[in-house]
């Protein structure tokens, strides 16, 4: 990138380079800052939209305070791109995303400046608040601020930090950016209400309106106060905040310094939780972002002088896409089902679902919790719910799924999409422990799609079930093996052998790979070369104990590969089941190990981990003798 | 329980007995179920305080709405008793919570009334909202009712609820049951908000001058009409719940079936979402209860005349207080301590602890998410939170643990009560998972006490790590090997041999049990008759490997124990390190079976799913031969 177009911005190395700027060098620092983050993303991909918006949110906060000894959590984290170029980190803004390179998110790894490690939404509060109150404990003076969006502040865990933080005597500045966009158009009565302030100028004319109907009751001067602060909160949210406990100022321009600065400066001499409500614009200063904020959300690489360009060649088909396309066909068969999404309509593929079916279509908000437990409800009533989540969400509904769904056996599909290593986002989004934290519950059942065709029969087989079932796969596409149209299921609970070893006549140990989903294929592609048997266990609950008794039992040893966490995993169960049966025989568990994998690229990523073709072979070979079938 | 003190009572065999009764005998009727669930309770033990708070407002419900066909939904559910008595189950209270008989909490498969299992709290409102939005699918009229204590408001899917429902296009009715009492005191500007409405004459006061203030304005009727809404928001908390979009009405007194009655007649009429605050008092006509909610919350047996007596008998130590005892003695000496609880002061042992230290004590409510983040935001700090929750709670902050805690690393102490079974509460509060979903996440390690000592000593050593670590212990008392007075820590991830096998020059198959937690005692028992090797491995993760592996060459088979599911449990965990080392033995897991299990007698239950030391020799010689020690 020519330092040439950014002249101010490349002097600035750290944020005390610009608390001394001037006003206007500020704003000039502001506009080569959004200039470079569309300049960076466009080269790398990554998100765009949100971090328009925080341009000079982000040059304001770290010109007031005094960072990193006063502490910026950004909620979500993907909107700190500006955070990250003023904080050091502008020269590796092109690795963004990549392996070894510096994440899409705030990481206390990667940065002081990065206070919490966020990408999972609306932890912001708390973690502020723990820190506001950790501070106080030890004597040290300084400004905790959370940044937090009007979507994320839809979730339970920001209204348990908000009750929690309105009566701590805590230094605590939350800050709203209210850009009325989440991924997913805003739904909630939140965002309703968030909405009715937009209308500033009734906001403007009640307020006259209020003190002219109160200069008549002189007396009652103490409740005419309260009565006009009341009358302001029939139109802007203030009271809402306020009945936390907050002291509410604004709503101002996010993207004006001149309201953003003095605001916080004066913020900053006020002592207790104080809430800060900022309008901003998603996309803001980049047109085509502006006008497509959605598409703009986490676009791949392209050129700003012509914005996002149809790929023309056929893209490979997704599983999200597979999962989008038998949810429409299912809902037209049977009429019981509804679909569900804690906000994440694009991600889980709904749109179309959305488009077709609009009264079959609930997009909660950011609430997997209530998504949950909203579905278990409707499920008590005999209609059927699927609830398409990521793998790494469900984690916010564990309990629901426990103790809503499963303990009380209602038949909801969980479609969990992002299963396994999901790249560039990475270990805060890693579908990795569904796998075990699912299969320990009694009741629940999970399949494992080895492909696109299998992932709809699977569907179709969990949604036919009259109990729960989790239907898992992975971000992007498989081996591309087109779903069949029709609606047929596959057996519950059986999986199948893929490929028999053929001996020919050879020495070295008969091993059988058994694969639980996509993994199938490097499988088969590793067999090939160890003449393995391949069997796809397509379920991680029920296990197919048939068939891996019958396989244990012509074979020397096995080989179970998922990915997923080895820990508790479905090669766990497979040495469960063997117990159980009291067969004894050598068991070479691949997977996911124990520890956090970082962003990259996936395919490359699952080589490292070894659980490519060639990696499954070398496992083997190197565990059961070289070239088994030499 | 004599029939003669409760004559209209005994008629009462259904709801629909009492639809037809007239004002006077419905109010006999309250007063005749409240004598019954203290005599009930007295007898059996159970909640007290809390059903003797919705005596009044289970009439009225069952009075006014058509259930079962309407839906009522009782938020936890310990509130139930009167439901229970008047739905058919009055003959079955004495055998409340006890082995085959009815759950203390309302369950599907008990009654058609019991329309949502409940016991987890803040999950009616989302529950009853999926419920009305069936109905409406469905073309079918009817009226869901979710009831929800002030307590369980605080907690984040009850927001995520309301927020979701106040758009939604519903006949549900919420019923906020304000009794200004969850099990610890109540905490959170909520609450702080809902109190503010107990000062009922300021409220008349404010409206009356609301009024002579408006009408000086009469031009601007539309306006003056809101803003006397406004005005009346100014003391009640209505406007709160009006800004999620649902109609507020109250607050009324909960315990006078005139308001209840003609309140829920016209709210009946009403469409949309709905919210009524009603306001009780826990424990209301028992004297007893009403001084001491807490100590009524939920009683064993006692004489309703004389109340609660103090057992002269020194009670056996149990958990909780070995936790509570070390929380006070380590925060003695490391400043660095502090302690949070969900909302579980009592129940966690930590009311000591908040005498003691109350600058370092956070009760954040209910609101299990929030209260992980915020500990890790402390963390982050150089403050070493202890986090108290019970382990069926830990799974509502799952994701803030994996997401927060251990991706971060930060060392939080999670100290897990009700770990295993946890007996008369039964399946919705069983601690069964916890080994396998947090076993599974990176980072985190995981310590299983044997006995009250180990405990001690493995919260020390848990506290001294700095990354996270999860202690397990059970509901009760343990082996009662008292704690020692020290602070003294075990090795981490060291385990330890408790019986080595004889011998004796008898012939059998070596066999070691290797034990996880409070079930070494009797694996110890059963290992004499069977002379068996034992080891108490303490800890699920890290696995001591290197106990393991020297275990395994000079046995010829391996038993594992734990109270806590098998499928992905500490014993799968064993056989992945066999599997890892390539060693190759017999194993025989034993655990919780892949089934919920339901309430009783805690001994009685582990002995029916053979985990006394009967049943683990049996288990054993049934499997490697009978009586091997013979």
């Amino acid at each position: 990138m020519s330092t040439t177009s950014f002249p101010l911005l490349q002097t600035v190395n750290d944020p005390a380079d610009l608390r001394s700027l001037s006003r206007s060098d500020l704003k000039q620092l502001a506009t080569e800052l959004r200039a470079f983050v569309i300049e960076s993303v466009s080269q790398t991909g990554g998100h765009l939209s949100s971090n328009l918006g925080t341009v000079e949110l982000t040059v304001a906060l770290h010109h007031v305070f005094n960072t990193p000894d006063d502490r910026l959590v950004w909620d979500v984290g993907h909107q700190t791109y500006p955070h990250k170029i003023l904080t050091g980190r502008r020269d590796r803004m092109s690795t963004l995303r990549q392996l070894g390179g510096i994440s899409g998110f705030p990481q206390r790894t990667e940065s002081a400046y990065d206070t919490f490690g966020t990408a999972h939404s609306s932890t912001s509060i708390s973690a502020a608040l723990g820190m506001a109150l950790a501070a106080k404990r030890k004597g040290e003076e300084r400004h905790v601020v959370a940044i937090i969006g009007d979507g994320a502040m839809t979730a339970g865990m920001a209204f348990e930090a908000l009750n929690n933080a309105g009566v701590a005597d805590a230094n605590l500045l939350v800050i709203l950016n209210d850009n009325d966009m989440s991924i997913s158009p805003p739904v909630g009565a939140l965002n309703r209400y968030l909405a009715q302030l937009m209308s500033g100028q009734f906001y403007a004319a009640a307020k006259n309106v209020g003190k002219s109907v109160l200069k008549n009751a002189p007396p009652l001067l103490e409740l005419a106060k309260r009565l006009e602060q009341q009358a302001k909160g029939m139109v802007v949210p203030a009271t809402l905040f306020e009945k936390f406990g907050f002291n509410y100022i604004g709503p101002i321009d996010g993207h004006d310094l001149d309201s953003l600065i003095p605001t916080l400066e004066n913020i900053k001499d006020l002592k207790g939780p104080q809430f800060l409500h900022v309008v901003t614009k998603k996309g803001q200063g980049y047109k085509l972002a502006e006008v497509d904020p959605v598409a703009y959300h986490g676009p791949g690489k392209f050129d700003p002088a012509v914005g996002l360009v149809k790929s023309t060649a056929a893209p490979k088909q997704t599983f999200t896409q597979v999962f989008g396309q038998w949810l429409c066909d299912m809902a037209e068969q049977d009429d019981r089902l509804v679909g569900i999404t804690p906000a994440m309509r694009e991600g889980s593929g709904m749109v179309e679902f959305h488009k077709r079916f609009p009264d079959r279509y609930y997009d909660v908000g950011i609430a997997e919790q209530h998504a949950v437990t909203f579905a278990a409800g409707m499920a008590c009533e005999g209609v059927k719910p699927v609830v398409a989540i990521y793998s790494t969400f469900l984690q916010r509904g564990y309990d629901q799924m426990i103790h809503d769904v499963a303990l009380q056996n209602l038949p909801v599909v969980f479609a969990l999409d992002r299963a396994g290593l999901v790249g560039a986002d990475g270990a805060t989004h890693a579908g990795a422990y569904d796998i075990p934290f699912v299969r320990c519950i009694p009741n629940m059942s999970m399949a494992c799609p080895a492909d696109e065709r299998e992932c709809r029969q699977l569907l179709s087989t969990a949604f036919a079930q009259d109990h729960p079932v989790a239907v898992r796969y992975p971000r992007g596409s498989g081996a591309g093996v087109a779903p069949l149209r029709g609606l047929d299921s596959l057996p519950f609970g059986k999986g199948e052998i893929r490929r028999e070893r053929k001996g020919d006549g050879k020495a070295g140990p008969r091993i059988a790979i058994l694969a639980f989903g996509t993994l199938l294929y490097p499988a088969l592609e590793a067999a090939e070369a160890l003449d393995a048997t391949v069997v796809n266990m397509r379920w991680a609950k029920p296990l197919d104990v048939e068939l891996l008794l019958e396989v244990a039992a012509s074979h020397h040893a096995l080989v179970t590969l998922e990915e997923g966490a080895i820990m508790g995993g479905a090669g766990s169960a497979v040495m469960e089941a063997l117990a159980a049966a009291q067969v004894t025989m050598p068991v070479l568990q691949l997977g996911l190990p124990d520890v956090f994998i970082e962003h990259g690229d996936p395919a490359r990523l699952l080589a490292l981990q070894g659980l490519d073709a060639e990696g499954i072979r070398l496992a083997i070979s190197a565990r059961f003798g070289a070239h088994p079938a030499d």
